[in-house]
């Protein structure tokens, strides 16, 4: 309706731009005036002090996004965000997961799963001079990434000295710039309360990416600090930490055109690739994943039937194969309907008119374009040979062995030097992640995929394999079936790697100690460690190569789309940003319409007393009853559960606030529908819908369902 | 818009009646305001002449309903009712069903499938006295049945004394009243035009039953006569039928809330039954008969593999079987989730109560009540036994040899009293069923199809068993698969009933010629052929207590239905009906809305390039270049393909004109929405929606992609 006062050619203005873009918050000054048009009562401004409110409760969880909601640290987030760590507190006895968890005070909060930590953005400074200024014009390749790496480094050691404070050095618009986002680090977190799975994973997977959607999907954390209000390890002496804010959760009207603003740490567009990286990646890298995806799952199933013990170790990772099996599908089929491929192609045409119509754009951007397009060629020759090896990773034991051998060869190293990720400030994510793999592990299910894997790595053309894997299993000669499994059961009967006392031993020991440990898969990392290094040498020479030239190319790209009035943002790259629109339906497909939001009565609908579509008992008794207390929407004359708006945000985001216009929470993010799984690649205002969980479902389920009174007590909520 | 000119209290006294309702042309008198208040533009009493337009213009195919749309015979119906004819005609080199056909001018018109029929309704009169009258109130059973079948087949012979003319007498409301339907049936049939598989039955049976819809789901026939102007069989002299009227085709806007009103021959509902019988059938009978339909075709599917010669034949069979098997699950599902049982228990008890409260009404009715309960549990005991041995008849050689044998026992009797089916009067459609089945047989699959159901015979419990069946088949002491196997291939091996001539020849022959024929599928029908008379007695004896007693119950549920104010129109009988309502959308589930039309662009969207999605190259070419001629819809600002109204239909309306307020074609009856498919039993005026194809979609699809122009000429138009 807000939107009814808008002058006619305001719209016509802002129809450029829609509801496009993942902004970072120092941008807010410069869309002050769209995000006050579509209604934004709060000041734009105050968006971009991360000190300040809303922005201070906005934080990250690693992956997903959160907030703070009591000022008693409760974070919100989506149960599938809080997913790993009912999965770890669960047991047979106490199946949490299954029959969802309710803390009644601190003392029956869990400890989160190993790893687990709430981030909070404290500042994000601008550093492009200090990582890229003093690269001279000719440095060229591995001498560039490895000066780069250098000073991200070295910027990042210089921010850690804080104690409790996790840094990095994010790249924008691919290498143009730079900045050091500082994070306080909190890692004791615990579980406070998650709803039964049929609420918080209603419809599962059968659901994921649709609409209508009626998914509980939120959770609590809360984060704790030591007594003096600073970053600690698990202790029962910590005390909750106390946020500067919290956000106020709404429980008030919401209505189809409302103002809806996101704020999170979406995880990676591509929004400026070439049209040769589009071609190749929907064309080729994406039916190529997606079939490796299928084709892990069945093995996964097939080895770890339905029911066993090994089977519940892999359903996470199962649901992430289908999660994103499911996801390229959908972008295979999005992409060969849509007119994409050729608007790329126009726009590069476009931008080649352009640049060549001014000497001095040639001069500055033309050397660019060729470049760039040459490395893009080279790295789709070896495209195949680099998916089938990211995939061979799903084979934990060879994937920890080589993992805890390279541990041992950069620990050799100064700290400053060793390669990210095994460095001292990366050994506590290290140490947890290899007592995460003990919930995560089956031997029997880890040969499988590992024999697979080499399978279809063996069908890999000449030109792509691997000179050592060849040799280590004989492979040059072709496929042996036989011969192959009889050295797999032989590497697996006698390796430790699934030992979790062994793996942390061997975190622990020095290169001369692994080197004579007597292992077959510490055998196998060995035998691979030359050419694991070789081949990462190369992609660093690659990557240094790209880090010169696509800098270049986005500034022409970014000049031409200036020009024709087009919204810049960079490519969202897992730090802090601010999405806008407004709730919104959608006509999916013609002689169809989403309405905006889901009803309770849905639920109902849906339910057939099966996994994934069975609600709790009592929550349909709830729902016959039309026992909905203070949470009924006066238009609806129902409980919302989800709803759909115009927002941009990809993953990452999930879990993350949406605010009303004042800066209220009215829901979290936690999905978006079918057609807007290509808004990595694409956005299409007229087709993108992001889906979020209606707060006022949230209260509701607490309230009259699970009896959560004492987290409704602790909240701000605004009836 | 025409709706809000209406009073609010007009609209709410209407509100009762809803669109429910298949009338009797002879009521519309009786609805007339409703139809006025509707939108009817026509004189509602005009719609009770059947030999005035509009309603002279509608007839039967016998199954389907169509409609004459030119002064020189041309018929246009779905081109689901015309598929056999399109299917009969085609040939591997001329495969008109995948490519369409066009006939240029009358030469090239193309003989209908062997039965095919036009049926032009030219009389209905009520003779309930006639049948019933003289029936004493103590006439039971077999005697009541006999009776009345002697009273009906006597009317219709009386009837059928004009040549060209086929009669029936059709009992209304279960046998409370009688109707002497007379209608003059035409003979030669000609296929005259029929889009490309992939235009007409464009979604296949994925979409079946769906929105949103794009099926252009039309067909053209032709009626000849001899030159005297009346019925003749085939001769290339014969002329075209000139109809008495026509109907014009509208080119014209349609939106939604815009009158409909559809005119047909709706098959069988079942509006009237008893909570029990309700109880039966949605919880046994669906259930089996939906697994015995999904074995079927598996078994079919397995037997004639994919691009055999064998699945030609069954592809229609299959349709058959999947559109049912899926419309069966859908009332399961319906049912499971609706009160439909707790309101007929509800409205029985209501019913008991209103007639104890008056002892003149427990004496007129109170008897019924307990005699119908009590033959409904009758024939619920055998009901697992009749179900098996009615799908039995899928086997097609034993169930031949036995119409065969049967109607050579028929023929020793005067033709007047032999069993409806095997008079005189059906031996035309007889002998064509025999031809027909030449084109839908193969003996492996007939072979495996009996195997299958006699496996299914063999587990029914013993109280539900036939002596001759285990005798004939050795099952009385459990199934032996491999003597079946054996016993079944013998039989197959020598029996001569797949060969057509030999068929044919059977038909003429007399008893005692087929007594002494050796055929080993003469064989079994002469085993089962006391049995099988002994079981027809039966039924026949309890089909004559049900004729006694449910016409008493009926009178009490119509006398109880009047006293609230609810309309009363008899269950469909495939008589004559008109329904109206309005074009309407409908949510048919929370977070989801079916708008109410459906546009070409959306078969761009459908499209895959593979069946059934495969639209023809030039269809969406012509798309893409929205070359849409006259044809667009001023709102739509494109073709409308289909669209959903609000009128109440079932199977047998297929082809159904679909009317606007004054009289004009605009569109045609298919389908109907999943939810709708309980309307069978329970209307549900929020839920239930019928599926048109626009005819603005045929005429485009005529026009600009088969290029049809002589049709087109010969019709009336109006734009």
């Amino acid at each position: 309706m807000k939107r009814l006062l808008i002058a006619a050619s305001a719209m016509a203005a802002l129809a450029a731009q829609a509801d496009e873009g993942m902004w970072q918050p120092h941008q807010m000054p410069q869309i002050a005036a769209q995000l006050q048009a579509k209604g934004l009562e709060l000041d734009p401004n105050s968006l971009s002090s991360l000190d300040k409110f809303p922005m201070n409760a906005v934080i990250s969880l690693g992956g997903c996004t959160a907030s703070f909601i009591s000022p008693k640290g409760l974070v919100v987030t989506n149960h599938h965000c809080a997913y790993g760590s009912i999965q770890f507190n669960s047991t047979p006895e106490a199946n949490y997961l299954q029959d969802g968890f309710l803390a009644k005070n601190y003392s029956e909060e869990l400890p989160a799963a190993p790893g687990s930590r709430v981030y909070i953005t404290e500042s994000v400074t601008n550093v492009t001079d200090d990582v890229v200024g003093d690269i001279a014009a000719n440095t060229e390749g591995a001498a560039r990434y490895q000066q780069i790496e250098d000073n991200r480094k070295a910027l990042v050691a210089q921010c850690e000295e804080a104690e409790g404070y996790h840094c990095s050095v994010q790249s924008f618009h691919h290498g143009l710039e730079y900045y050091l986002v500082k994070k306080l680090a909190i890692r004791d977190v615990r579980l406070v309360h998650a709803p039964a799975l049929s609420v918080g994973k209603f419809g599962g997977s059968i659901d994921n990416w649709m609409w209508p959607r009626h998914t509980g999907d939120y959770s609590f954390y809360r984060a704790y600090v030591g007594k003096d209000g600073k970053p600690a390890d698990y202790s029962k002496d910590n005390v909750p930490y106390e946020p500067i804010s919290h956000l106020t959760v709404s429980a008030k009207d919401l209505d189809e055109d409302d103002f809806v603003m996101v704020a999170g740490y979406p995880g990676r567009t591509n929004r400026y690739r070439t049209a040769d990286e589009v071609k190749h990646t929907f064309n080729k890298f994406y039916p190529q994943a997606k079939a490796l995806r299928e084709d892990l799952m069945d093995i996964i199933k097939t080895t770890a039937p339905e029911g066993s013990d090994a089977r519940i170790r892999y359903e996470s990772t199962l649901a992430g194969l289908d999660n994103y099996a499911k996801n390229y599908q959908s972008m295979i089929d999005i992409y060969a309907k849509s007119d994409f491929q050729q608007r790329k192609e126009t726009l590069e045409a476009e931008l080649s008119g352009w640049m060549k119509a001014s000497k001095k754009r040639q001069a500055n951007y033309g050397e660019s374009v060729a470049a760039l397009a040459e490395l893009v060629e080279d790295s789709q020759a070896m495209s195949e040979r680099d998916t089938v090896l990211g995939y061979m990773r799903y084979a934990s034991a060879p994937y920890y062995a080589q993992r805890l051998l390279r541990l041992a060869h950069e620990q050799e190293k100064p700290d400053a030097t060793r390669e990210p990720g095994y460095q001292e400030r990366d050994m506590t994510r290290f140490g947890e992640g290899l007592k995460r793999l003990s919930r995560r592990y089956d031997a029997e299910v880890d040969k499988a995929i590992f024999a697979y894997m080499l399978k279809v790595y063996a069908e890999l053309p000449k030109s792509q394999r691997v000179a050592a894997l060849d040799t280590y299993f004989d492979l040059a000669g072709g496929w042996n079936e036989k011969a192959v499994m009889a050295k797999l059961d032989a590497m697996y009967s006698s390796t430790k790697v699934g030992d979790e006392a062994t793996r942390l031993a061997w975190m622990d020991a020095d290169l001369a100690t692994l080197e004579k440990t007597d292992d077959a898969m510490l055998d196998f990392a060995k035998a691979m460690y030359e050419t694991n290094m070789a081949m990462e040498k190369e992609e660093k020479a690659h990557s240094g190569e790209l880090q010169k030239w696509r800098p270049r190319y986005m500034q022409a790209l970014i000049a031409y789309a200036k020009e024709q009035g087009k919204p810049i943002y960079a490519d969202a790259n897992s730090s802090l940003r601010i999405s806008y629109g407004s709730v919104k339906g959608v006509e999916p497909r013609d002689g169809m319409y989403y309405t905006p939001f889901t009803k309770v009565e849905g639920i109902v609908e849906k339910e057939t007393g099966i996994w994934p579509f069975n609600a709790p008992t009592k929550q349909l008794q709830l729902i016959k009853d039309r026992d909905y207390g203070k949470f009924v929407d006066s238009q609806l004359q129902s409980v919302p559960v989800n709803y759909l708006s115009t927002v941009d945000t990809t993953g990452g985001n999930s879990g993350s606030p949406t605010f009303n216009s004042k800066g209220e929470l009215i829901g979290l993010l936690f999905d978006g529908t079918t057609d807007s799984i290509i808004g990595d690649w694409d956005f299409d205002e007229t087709r993108n819908r992001s889906i979020h969980v209606d707060t006022r479902y949230m209260l509701w389920a607490m309230k009259h369902l699970d009896g959560a009174d004492n987290l409704l007590d602790e909240m701000s909520i605004a009836y």
